[in-house]
């Protein structure tokens, strides 16, 4: 019993090393390669075909559990952003960070957008958004931010700005060392109410 | 002879008829079912799938040639929005009627979308784009938009936050009778350098 039992923990170790090695190759490979098929992926984990089909029954389901640890280790960065304080200063500090993050997954993102379903992106997206929304939130309680238009309007628009800053880039037209800056600069603008003035980049970071 | 020429004058003549009928019958289709296939859209125009074969070689071709001419009916459209004195004023009257064209005409255009590839998308909005970027222009040299950012940006972010309207309207997030107003208050903020103060649509229309 204590041999079968002690077993079953090896095993279980094995599968969970397994798991993390097939999810590492996944991120690195997908990144490297948006159409990596699974026997590349399992080849660049170091485990056969059938182990990964063990774990992942399709090429989609891999993609969703690369893009969810993906998206959660994110998440735990944002966490440290300091969020508090006035809060045109801290739609900066999250901007900055999160554009880092979006440079840095950016191409696994791709992948997930052409493999996954739109609701299921949005499901694995909630954790970051509710992030923004809340400090949406807020900035409009006090003032800070415009109240004639949607949160949920602002949230996009603030999704949009930095979706559209991956695409300016890749079309050539936006240096990537601007593209923070940019966004924040629009954003600040179009979250400013009408006849308030629009502040700059550099106020918002002395606040 | 005579006869021959004119009867080559009938055939072009049907020809053209046809044309017609197979473009009008496509964007009337598309519209509805974005999935519709050559052999419905031949059976809506009345002409068999070979008559309509010999003038479109392939669906891609046929979505190609309808939303080319739906642009090029739109463009014309646009062409009478006043676009002169106040470049801020402009941009409201430009924002309410392309809003109205892509309520018309969207459907089709994410047929479009996901028919034809992105650079012929691009092509096919060049006309669109160039009388917003001219806009733009115009206003950055009058000192009515900012000049902080570059030209393209401000371009596409408009683009951008017209498109992001139709999202919020499909998820039941704004609805569509309020989204030319918060597209044109999005964007005079958007556009409005740090320093100064940000019109409101009213005022931007009264200018």
């Amino acid at each position: 019993m204590a041999r079968d039992a002690g077993g079953q923990t090896v095993k279980r170790a094995d599968a969970r090393r397994n798991i993390e090695a097939i999810l590492d190759a996944a991120a690195s490979r997908l990144s490297r390669d948006p159409e990596a098929t699974i026997a590349q992926i399992a080849q660049e984990a170091g485990v056969g075909r059938i182990t990964l089909y063990g774990h992942f029954a399709s090429r989609a389901e891999l993609v969703d559990a690369v893009v969810a640890r993906t998206i959660a280790e994110g998440d735990a960065a944002l966490d440290e952003v300091d969020l508090t304080g006035d809060a045109r200063e801290a739609l900066v500090r999250l901007i900055g960070s999160s554009w880092l993050l979006i440079v840095q997954i950016g191409a696994l993102m791709t992948v997930a957008a052409a493999t996954l379903p739109p609701e299921r992106m949005l499901e694995l997206h909630a954790g970051p958004v509710s992030r923004v929304e809340s400090l949406i939130d807020r900035g409009r309680a006090e003032g800070a931010f415009r109240t004639d238009v949607p949160s949920s309007w602002l949230a996009g628009t603030l999704h949009r700005l930095m979706h559209g800053a991956s695409v300016e880039i890749d079309a050539g037209r936006l240096a990537p060392h601007d593209a923070a800056a940019t966004i924040a600069a629009t954003a600040l603008a179009a979250f400013t109410a009408p006849g308030e003035t629009v502040p700059s980049v550099d106020q918002a970071s002395q606040w």
